[in-house]
Formats: structure tokens, C-alpha cells, sequence
């Protein structure tokens, strides 16, 4: 490869003749890693002319460098940077500037002091991955998801692909969202009612932006998905933790003032409770009593093999106070970073001018392969895939939980992809995570996930969305051994 | 295609017998536009597991809504919805919730009253499309885009593609951005220092979230790019706006107290003005003496097909006062919303601890397709053909422009896609554009660049990014005909 010309500037400041500053200048790319050895630079033509020099100060330079071995012609083919070119330490380009910044003064607003865990981004090389909301790809239908991403990058589709939809989405996505993903979970929805998001995450943070305010207060399930948590501490609202149980968020113990509740009634996050439908009604009594609105977070609906999943608490919701948010992130992949709310027109209008400022739309090609990827049907034939593959692993988990007398705390009724564990009081699971990584077994304690101080410290949750059936028994008889060890 | 046994469920309020219930919901999926005709619906088997019901109400309600024509039968093979089925009230389902929610108090914080103007979005109709910011079709490498967006859908590059990267991206595209793009700027960066956003627009929020707050000072270019301004108005900073001149921002107007300076030295938007380097130094230098940060939006720098482009501000930042951002918006297409933000590393960390709590990343899959473009040689190559069809349409359009007297106010040294016109004072060019629109011809009028009150209205902007050649002196004496008619 050769090096495009436009990378090549003089400092205004440099100090020396034209010929030295120019050799220094590309010495310094070499020393920086910048130039790797064998590729090939500009012309002296071309490099006379950009930079505004007589051609014979670029072929002086050019011939300095070589005798310095930094590079090497090739006859008439021109000049290179050297095999023996001196090599760069590493990728650490020299550093010219200095910071003379005081950032903790200038960050008007921090961010960083969140409390989410670092997730390990090497899961894959270890054998026991019981790692939550990963992508398996023995499970993922590969092909046909790159057909539909190639008939999206089709001569066809290009202004679709290419557009900027300003603060719009792709209609077609939004229609097939309409006509056969929310009718399965109850949902009628029109599409000035839904909003295409980047990922369910990005729905969540929208909602809590344009509903909460400093003195607005928020009540949150406890335990909760912990970023919903550092969601709503940016938003410095008032929280209310409220401690769940079997059956998932009490709504007796909903505090009066509260303006907005987040839960996950379906599947509750991470305990894996399904509220019954009773309580459903009580919680959108007890929301209308309160005038409170419901943030409805329907991650893993899709995952429902054991039983077909119960309706949306949209579904129920005559009143217009849920606002519902779902991820194609379980059933496609994570990384596709696609989502969709589903809320009053008012509030929707509100969160589409928001997500506008913050990044205009999520992009066109995403849109329009999911789309087709929909339409086609490969998402129907996938969850049953998928819905397959969880149940034989899950049975695989629950018989090897049950010979090694560990504790389920929550299995989820209609499937999912995770159980929510108990271990003895006295276990640290943030310590037993730590000593498991070292045998290659990934298990995610519980503590970020509950709020406040006195903070249980011996769940965790175990995935079956990443580990093949077979190494199933083997790393349950090794966190087992674990436990024992630490109780 | 037949219809997901999963959309159907039964109201749980719901009055009458089963067999009375089970038809009344398919009927008004049908009547809602849910169902359209010709789809086939799930084997009374199959519902009646569904529902929990027996097989027998499921016949009888499919044979009743039979004999009313909501449905037939094709013998063995099932139930369809009827052709003559009753036609849906176009896509508009019936609804059943009624909105009792009193929005204006619900919404905490409104973000639908900014100031950005609607963009037609079928621009394309037109045949005078002096619309800015588009891509053209002919002018994009469609296919070699195809072949790197094929490459990274490949089995190789599964991982990076579904997986969830939490607050991370894609390391190829960065050490690309680094390798490549960066140096042609004349900055030097390290991994640490960049970060991959969704778009300009994106990273220019990220910068106003973390360095703004209600105490603090954002000094703008007045005229800018209004979304520039509704990011600002939203962070609830004070704005000084500072009236710019041929050569851009002026660093001595810049008032005591200002903490960030939002600019754009290379080619200021929209007047096109490039700051010379003089001027450049006493900015920074203003910048120090400030103790203020500059946040540069170096968009539109690949189009300098006139002259190589200057430095970026942010090589010649010895201090780590500069915040430089980029964008693929223009280069390749702005529906991708793909750009990148260089700064010091505690800033940089901010920014990605946000952008992580807003939407995690962005798509793995459009990183790492770009990544290729970049690392195959595509975008040297695309650069270089679209420099050369703007300069052929700039210099037809230049001399259209002084052939029907029209006055350019600003044009661009090193290229650009846009020329910034002046129509003589009395001219209102949002009444000018309403008037030509009716002709097929689009222009920006320029009002909504300028804050405060008594704004010019006179300005507007002729962007050739959008529009074939051949089609620009009618275009253009179009336009010279309508405000010959306004004056």
C-alpha cells in the first residue's frame, strides 16, 4: 500500500532548513509506527507539490533518509520505508502535545463513576462462558441474515442505505414492527406511536431524559439491570428501590409520589419472575391511582419456549401510561445495537426529538436488514432455533444444578436464558467469580444489581445463552466445588 | 405467508362466550389492517394450544367467520383471510386506549421545541436539488461499499459483528482512524484518544453534555449550523454567539468567561471561510488565555479538491485544549452515521462513559465495514472521484452564477460542497425557497443559521453535492428569475 500524500505536513513552527524538516518529519512518522516498513511513500513530484516545495528539496531529503536506512528505492519505482527501518516502540506514537488542560475542572458533568461491572471482553476463550447476553453463533442463522444484509446493500435499497432520515426512521421496519412483532406481545400500535432505537438501552435513557427531572422520583425494581440504575442516577431523580419477589414488583409497596416505574413484568431482570396477571391489574391501578406513568422493559420475550409468553402489560394498558421498550439484541445479536419503544404520541414525538440532537437515527442498513430479515421469516424460524437449543441446555443445567445442590433462586417460567442462583449467605459471589475465571468458568455476581447499602452479596446469574450443552454439567460440578470451598 | 400463531391473544376483560371472544379478536385484526387478505391463518390446532382452548371453539369460530366472508377455506390446506373480506380503514388500527395521561405535566423536559428546519425527505423528486448534505448515487462506489460490507458480514468477522462491545469499538477501525485519516489532518493520536461516535452530530452532543452546565459559557459562530445551536439551547448553557467574517471565527471577539469554543477554522459552516493560520494561532492562544476549550467540527475536509487542505486547529494544539471531531457523513453517506472525536484521555473517557450509558456503541457491523473501505483503499479512491465531479459542477455553477448575476458570499478556498449566497436585502429566502420548490428547484434558506432577533433573511446556501451537472444553469436561472421577481 502506499502512503496518500495528505498525511504529510510541515510544522508551521519547525524550526531548520526545508530539507531537514521534511527528513524529520518522515523519520518521525517511521519512529511513531506510523509508516510500517515495505510501504511505499509519495513521489517527490507529488510530494513537492503538496507541501509547496522545489522537487530537488524532497529528492535530497529522499536520499538522506536512504543512506540513514530508513528508506530504500526500488530503480525507478520509487522510494519505501526501509526493511531496517528502525522500529516504533509499539503503538505509542511520540506525543507532542502537553496537556496543560485541567479536566477535573473542565468536565462540567461526569459520566465515568458509574457503577456497571467491567465485562470481560474475551468470553469466547474461556470454556465455561455462563455469560449473559452474548450471542451464541452455533445458534445464529449466519447465511441468511447476511442475504438480507446484502439484498439491503442492493442497488435498490441504496436510498434507503445512504439517506439521512434527519429524525425519521425506515417505514418498513416500523410497519413490520407494527403488523408482526407487537401484535404477538397484545400491542396495537400506529406508527406515530413507535420509535426505532439503538438498542433497548438507548429506549430506556430516551424515557428517563424527557420524564425525569430533579425532583421527579423514579421507583426501580430491586434487584434491577444495574445500567437502568446508572441511567437514572445521571438523571438525578429521586429513586425508589423496590425489593421484588416471586411474583416480581409489588405494586402495594409503590410509594406515593412516584411519577414513573420501571419494570420488567414479563421476565424480570434478574430474578426471572413473571408477574401474574392479577398483579398486572393492581399495577396499573395502583399507576393510575398515582398518575404515575410505567416503563416497560420486555428484554427476552422472545425466549419463551417453555410456554407461550403472557401479553404485554401494554397490552392492558388502556390509558395510554405504559410506554413499552423491546431489543432485537437477544433475539438477533448485540451488537446490531436495535431496538424500538412504543408509547403515546406525545411522548413518542418528545423521545424522536431527543434521540434527533443526540445521534439523528440509527443507521439505514441496520433498519432495512431487519426488516427483510423479518419479512423473510428467518426471525420466526430463529427464535424456534434458538427457543430449541435453550430449552436442552436449560434441562441439561437445571438436572446438573439440582445433582450438585446448588440453589435456583429463579428459573423463569417461560424460559429466558438465565437462572438467577443462591448461594450460601456466608459466599462472596464477586470473589467466587474471581476464582472461577482462573479454571476458565464466567459466572456474574449479584451484587450490582441490587441498590443502596446491605447489599446481598451471594446471588449470581447463570446463562445458558453461551455455553455449549455439553460443558454444562462440568462447569456447574466446578462452581459447585467452588462454593464449597468458600461456604 | 401465514400469520404467527403469537400475535393472537384473548382480552382477559373480555365478555361472551370463548368461541364469541376468539372470532371478535380475528375480525378485528382483520378490520384493524393487521391481517391483510390472503394470509393464512394458524390450524385450529395450533390456536387452540395457544389460547388454551379447545379445538372445537377454534373450528367453530373459523366456520362462522367463514359464513360472514371473513374467512375461506382451501379445502386441507386451512383457513385464509377471505378476498372479499371487509377492507381496513387504511393503516390505522383500531384503538382501544384512550389517552388519559396529561403530557404537558408528564414531560419533564421538552426537547420538540428546537429550531431545526423540516428537511423534505424526497428531495431526490426533485429536478433542481441544490440540497446540501445528501449523497449522490453516482457519484458513491457502490460496489466496492458492497464488497467491504460483505467482507465484514463474513464468518471471520462473526465476533465483531453480534458482539456487545459495552463501552468499546471496533479496534481495527480505530487504529485505522489513527493510521490514516488523522495524520492527513496533521494530528497524532493514540487508541485511548479517540472514540467512535454516531456521527458529527453525535459527537458534538457528547462534548456539550460533559463541558456544559447552566454556569458555563459556549461561545458559536454566528452563522452555524443550527443543530449545533439546539444541542447548546438544550445543555442550558449561555451562548455567546460571535458574528463571523471572510476569515471565520474572530478570536478577539471571543468575551471574558467563555469555557468552550464550538468552530469551524477549515471551512466555517456555512459561510465556507477558512481561517488562516495567523488567526488560527491567536485563537488557540485566545483559547489559553481563556482557560477554554475549542471543540473543532472539521466536516467536510475530504472535499478540498481546490487546494490541500490546512492542518486541522488540532495539530497545532501543544496544550490538549482541542476537542476534534470528524464525520464519514460526507465522504461516504450520512445515513451510515458513523464519525469519531479525538481528545485528551480524561476527556475521552468522559465522552465514553456516556456515549456507553446513551446507546453502548455503535453497530459493530458498520465499524467494521468501514474499517475496510478505509484499509482497502476505497475511500482515497471515492474521495478523489467526488473532488473531481464537485470541481466540474462547482465551475459550471460559478460561472451560472456570475452569467445571471447572482452573488456568492462565500465559496470556499479549497472546495467544499456549497456555495453561501446573498440575495439583495430585500429578498426573504424562506419565501424565495417556497416559491422555487413549486418549481422543482431546492435551496437552504439561510435564516435558521442565525441566532438572536433581526437575523438576515436574505442569505441562503447552493450546495452541487446533490445535483448533475447538466442541470445546474437552468437550475440557477431559475432561481435568478425568482428573486429578480422578490427584489
Amino acid at each position: 500500500m502506499s502512503v496518500p500524500v495528505e498525511t504529510f505536513f510541515l510544522d508551521p513552527d519547525a524550526q531548520g532548513t526545508l530539507q531537514a524538516q521534511i527528513q524529520q518529519m518522515i523519520a518521525e512518522a517511521i519512529l511513531s509506527g506510523r509508516l510500517p516498513r515495505g510501504e511505499k511513500l509519495p513521489s517527490t513530484r507529488a510530494l513537492a507539490k503538496h507541501l509547496g516545495v522545489s522537487r530537488i528539496t524532497v529528492t535530497l531529503s529522499y536520499t538522506e533518509l536512504q543512506a540513514s536506512d530508513y528508506l530504500s528505492s526500488k530503480g525507478r519505482s520509487g522510494f519505501y520505508i526501509s526493511e531496517n527501518a528502525p522500529e516504533p516502540p509499539s503503538f505509542q506514537p511520540r506525543h507532542r502535545t502537553e496537556d496543560k488542560v485541567d479536566w477535573n475542572r473542565a468536565i462540567g458533568h461526569s459520566f465515568s463513576e458509574v457503577s456497571t461491572p467491567q465485562k470481560p471482553q474475551n468470553w469466547r476463550q474461556n470454556r465455561y462462558p455462563f455469560t449473559y447476553g452474548q450471542s451464541d453463533e452455533t445458534l445464529f442463522d449466519h447465511n441468511s441474515w447476511r442475504l438480507c444484509a446484502l439484498k439491503a446493500l442492493g442497488q435498490k435499497d441504496h436510498d434507503s442505505m445512504v439517506r439521512d432520515y434527519y429524525d425519521q426512521d425506515d417505514p418498513e421496519l416500523v410497519e413490520f414492527i407494527a403488523r408482526h412483532i407487537l401484535p404477538r406481545r397484545g400491542i396495537l400500535a400506529r406508527p406515530e406511536e413507535i420509535l426505532i432505537t439503538l438498542g433497548a438501552q438507548n429506549a430506556l435513557w430516551l424515557s428517563a431524559q424527557i420524564l425525569l427531572t430533579q425532583r421527579r422520583t423514579a421507583a426501580i425494581e430491586d434487584p434491577c439491570y444495574y445500567s437502568l440504575r446508572d441511567i437514572l442516577m445521571q438523571s438525578r431523580c429521586h429513586l425508589e428501590p423496590i425489593a421484588v419477589d416471586a411474583d416480581g414488583l409489588p405494586p402495594e409497596a409503590l410509594p406515593d409520589g412516584t411519577d414513573v416505574i420501571f419494570a420488567t413484568p414479563s421476565h424480570q431482570s434478574p430474578t426471572t419472575a413473571t408477574m401474574p396477571l392479577e398483579r398486572r391489574k393492581r399495577l396499573l391501578d395502583r399507576a393510575r391511582e398515582l398518575d404515575a406513568l410505567v416503563v416497560e422493559d420486555d428484554y427476552d420475550f422472545e425466549m419463551s419456549f417453555l410456554q407461550p409468553p403472557s401479553p404485554a402489560l401494554k397490552s392492558l394498558d388502556k390509558e395510554g401510561r405504559v410506554i413499552y421498550v423491546g431489543s432485537f439484541s437477544k433475539s438477533l445479536f448485540p451488537g446490531l445495537r436495535l431496538g424500538y419503544m412504543v408509547g403515546s404520541e406525545p411522548f413518542i414525538r418528545e423521545a424522536r426529538a431527543l434521540r434527533s440532537t443526540v445521534l439523528r437515527h440509527p443507521p439505514g442498513l441496520i433498519q432495512r436488514s431487519v426488516a427483510y430479515f423479518l419479512s423473510l421469516g428467518h426471525y420466526d424460524a430463529l427464535i424456534r432455533r434458538i427457543g430449541k437449543a435453550y430449552e436442552s441446555r436449560r434441562n441439561v443445567m437445571e438436572q446438573a444444578i439440582s445433582e450438585h445442590g446448588l440453589t435456583a433462586s429463579g428459573s423463569g417460567v417461560f424460559g429466558g436464558s438465565a437462572f438467577w442462583m443462591k448461594a450460601p449467605v456466608s459466599v462472596d459471589t464477586t470473589e467466587l467469580a474471581e476464582l472461577l475465571k482462573a479454571q476458565s468458568v464466567l459466572i456474574e455476581p449479584g451484587k450490582p444489581f441490587f441498590a443502596g447499602s446491605g447489599r446481598p452479596r451471594n446471588f449470581y446469574r447463570l446463562a445458558y445463552s453461551s455455553i455449549p450443552t455439553d460443558r454444562i454439567p462440568k462447569g456447574i460440578s466446578l462452581i459447585a466445588q467452588e462454593i464449597e470451598k468458600l461456604r
